[in-house]
């Protein structure tokens, strides 16, 4: 084949069960891409990460074009052999985080130009040195380059941003090298207005691509707002290519949009939590580092295998994270993307029941009740 | 059995190979004791721990009775269960720390007084309540309560601190709960000074312990003076009990205290030096940060099974400790306590085939060559 492989294998109301395959690798949906930033799933070697049920995860072109540089991750391989996963792989454009990260940045047609947040270096951006770099990291789905507003925008400046995206978009593809296995995904901008989200898909669906993104919404525009924005854009987009919702969330964010029929996703939040002694629980949240934990001899989740719930009690996490320890933010992550994974997992199973409706409801009203568990 | 066994298997010249049985397994000897501070090797899961060989962990009273208490411990099961490490453990007495870390410490003969490093909270230790809390602990091997001074120190302040040593050796005795498996070792004090290390050791066995433990040489009094000291105090400790030189040292230090019949070693620098991109490896050492592994696709070691020597390039692990991340520092540290553990089971093959000399010149010239890997 050339690109990647999409198959729906069945559907529950909107929500979809389905398989993505890659150069290096089947991947089930709905899926949870952990985020591998600079090469890492922060905290985490690759057989945890991969035994979590982890089968695609996230790397980011800024970070790494930064350091150490994508021609040094081509000599040495690619990403997947420098970094030891061999599974699939999905880089990000470089286009969001250059937005929130990058000094002295400025858009012009061509591309985007900015100063490196590590060392105040000089670099530019293109839907062409994206989509090359892309390839020299061996992602195997590269996304195109696009323009992140910052919201609240006006509707003039959101348009315009729609179509330089659009014209963005057009240019990746013409640049994206057509390899079996490797595939393209187009996102779909256009803030929280249903007619420029419309035009935007529509748009990219008529250039054609392997996949969907719908970006911009993991920018605090709240969960009410992301949920009719896909309501609205999600109808425009094909059956038959894999739809990815970026940059978000929380459980019962995920949920939701998998209702929505969102097929993947990524988010920093479970690593960045566990890093810091948050924990996401089957009845809801825990902060470790809160004293009530201090002598608790239960585990974080008792319905969970991870190595962090079936050999250490919360006392003992609650320490770790205090005494700010590194195996404290290596179990605290480790739970999270198993939480994460078995998620996932469960909304897969659930669709392929056709029960997800029940599923949703019981998730989303545990999910509700915050850090909830007294001695 | 009352208190820990020791099997003399086989000796080399004055290096010897033996058996240590405590209340949760055996320990080969000679052994290098990873540390575990604060109730964790760090950087480290207890099963990498395991992985590498080691057999026995020390963990450190001073920091445990602070954080978390060693009530809260017991409570929730002991320091094995706390930490989930199954193996023998060996705590220190916890009176280094004191001197090294606590603030407005006060000597007196009764104990030492102190204010903690982490929240300025008042505590004292004596011989009693240090071996009481190591009990509280679980630890299979006690120390003694001694005081450790600062060298260099007269002849004068070094007799009357032996002597306050040898009393609280005593009370620490007296206050030791005999149990199955479980040892309390006493700790030859004296400076460089031949006269007072003999009347300390002799004094300490007229007294009986399960081990004898020679302190006081990892405080940067440098190798010679090191090695000068062990050959006047080894001779005066019997050879049916386990020798024990405490937190030293590097690769060429236990090489050639081995050479002079000590058999268990502590030491914090693999894992500190594997925080800080320091490895150690068969050719010398090296400083991963160095911009000339920033391209290297060879392993840290090429010789070493460890999974960052396994799994990874230098260069990989050059980018992770530049940028930073966990997982540089779980890789390195790993790494490290893996060539320990290698060094001193080719010890013990040496020691065991009769080769010992051979093995010692080998690998103390190998040591002096430094840094020394050219592309």
């Amino acid at each position: 084949m050339s690109g990647t492989g999409f198959e729906l294998l069945t559907t529950d109301g909107s929500a979809r069960r389905g398989r993505i395959t890659t150069a290096h690798g089947v991947v089930e949906t709905p899926a949870f891409m952990p985020v591998g930033t600079a090469a890492t799933v922060k905290a985490m070697t690759p057989e945890a990460v991969a035994s979590t049920g982890a089968q695609m995860i996230l790397g980011n072109t800024y970070h790494l074009m930064l350091r150490p540089g994508a021609k040094r991750i081509e000599a040495l391989g690619g990403l997947h052999r420098f970094m030891n996963w061999p599974g699939p792989i999905l880089t990000d454009s470089g286009g969001f985080q250059v937005m929130s990260l990058a000094k002295l940045r400025k858009i012009e047609e061509k591309g985007v130009t900015f100063q490196s947040h590590i060392d105040g270096s000089r670099h530019s951006l293109t839907p062409e040195t994206s989509v090359d770099i892309q390839r020299m990291l061996d992602a195997d789905i590269s996304m195109v380059l696009d323009e992140c507003v910052a919201l609240p925008a006006d509707a003039k400046r959101l348009a315009a941003s729609v179509e330089l995206s659009m014209r963005w978009a057009e240019r990746s593809k013409t640049a994206f090298v057509s390899r079996d296995g490797y595939g393209l995904f187009g996102i779909v901008q256009g803030g929280t207005r249903p007619d420029l989200r419309a035009r935007s898909a529509q748009g990219l669906v008529a250039l054609g691509f392997d996949g969907y993104a719908v970006g911009g919404l993991a920018v605090g525009e709240g969960q009410q707002a992301m949920f009719e924005t896909l309501d609205v854009t999600v109808p425009h987009l094909p059956a038959d290519r894999p739809r990815y919702l970026m940059g978000v969330g929380r459980p019962d964010d995920l949920v939701g949009a998998v209702a929505r029929g969102i097929d993947m996703f990524d988010c920093v939040l479970p690593t960045r939590s566990g890093r810091t002694g948050q924990a996401f629980v089957r009845r809801g949240e825990v902060n470790i580092r809160n004293a009530r934990h201090a002598e608790d001899p239960r585990p974080l989740d008792d319905a969970c295998a991870c190595p962090a719930c079936r050999d250490y009690s919360r006392a003992y996490l609650h320490h770790l994270v205090k005494a700010g320890e590194i195996l404290g933010a290596m179990l605290m992550t480790w739970h999270n993307i198993q939480y994460y994974q078995d998620l996932m997992a469960g909304m897969r199973a659930a669709i392929d029941a056709g029960t997800f409706a029940a599923f949703q409801k019981e998730t989303t009203s545990r999910h509700a009740m915050g850090d909830i568990d007294p001695l």
